[in-house]
């Protein structure tokens, strides 16, 4: 048994939870806002980030590319070909790539601005920063968000999936990333056919579910959040 | 035959010519400012960042958390009790979560301030952000890297090594980390005995070696640099 602390809206988490339930793992959650930094969380993780996944009694693993290969190395062979790390060391490192940049590039550049400023800054205290949005970090944000569009739209075209022809945790990543800026209702899908496609079969994975159901008080999705046939 | 794309100075490079050294990888190298993003390297890496490498006429691994998995899925076995990776998933994922911690956290709070600042805004064209470097960035970094050291002198008072008994490439990554600031004269080793210790085992490993003798036009390297010693 798994537990994972988290926050229901930071991007690397979300990516945990769909990986967790890809892979068949059972999980109990512990729910931590990212910039209250309690004890308990220190204690699991200097950084003072979540996600952090521990199983049993065991250490806690930390960060989500350190989870992403704990949960291939101890569970990717057991479930065959739904394994979500590509065999050949070069997809494997494509499929890395992608993770990075949509849980590091795409998240510095975009929807890092955009959860931390519409959503973290609401429930933050005024004496962590909180209050209201920064407009000119969402205006870089929704500058920004073009060109990656424009960049997983390229990728698409030519792959099944967004890093090659079969379903790969880089999928989960950016589905994950984007999850968090749809319910924002920040993604410009009209100008975008193929990652609309692409993310139409992603959102349409059991795994998506519990995500797809999340709200934020006093926060409502936007129309295209939960709709599998946005 | 591999092909590094890099700069002398980004940390996250010096890991991968670490890493290619003790794995005893035969390489030639290119070096890019990272600033510059000319078309050849955005094209090996839509990033536009290094490091990046090639073997032979294959695809680009881009990142230094892709190409380290990378060489060790490749050569890792080949090296037999030399490997870098540890052998335990749990061990993995302590040595995979202090990389990130070297290259992305310290680098966030510590060495890309004052690498950016001492060393690329010295060649970088005005127009692209060059010029005297920024002393409140300089000043957050000399406060928080006694924190970072503080941190790592815990891990290495009760481990031979930063991530558990045994050589791995959490110390490659925080090594080259710390190699460029203490090019800059920037680590206040006085007050940290256990990491100085650490560092001086690291130091006199035969791949630090290249990277000892590199120096900057116009800004000699600290006289603790290059001193095994020091």
């Amino acid at each position: 048994m798994f537990t994972l602390y988290h926050h229901p809206f930071s991007p690397s988490s979300r990516f945990v939870r769909l990986m967790l339930r890809e892979y068949g793992a059972d999980y109990q959650e512990r729910c931590f806002d990212p910039w209250e930094r309690p004890g308990e969380l220190l204690q699991l993780n200097p950084a003072g980030t979540v996600p952090i996944l521990v199983e049993n009694e065991g250490p806690a693993i930390c960060g989500p590319m350190p989870i992403m290969e704990y949960l291939d190395e101890t569970r990717g062979y057991a479930v065959a070909d739904r394994r979500l790390m590509p065999d050949h060391p070069d997809a494997r490192a494509e499929c890395r790539r992608l993770v990075d940049w949509s849980l590091c590039k795409f998240d510095t550049e975009v929807v890092g601005h955009l959860v931390r400023e519409r959503i973290y800054k609401q429930t933050m205290p005024k004496s962590a920063g909180g209050g209201a949005p920064d407009s000119a970090a969402l205006r870089v944000a929704r500058a920004n968000i073009h060109h990656h569009l424009r960049y997983f739209s390229y990728l698409v075209a030519s792959r099944r999936w967004i890093a090659g022809d079969r379903l790969s945790f880089a999928d989960l990543a950016l589905g994950a990333a984007l999850s968090c800026a749809d319910y924002l209702g920040e993604v410009p899908w009209a100008n975008e056919e193929n990652v609309k496609n692409w993310y139409a079969r992603v959102k349409s994975r059991p795994s998506m579910r519990p995500l797809l159901s999340e709200k934020i008080l006093g926060m409502p999705a936007s129309v295209t959040y939960a709709d599998l046939d946005f």
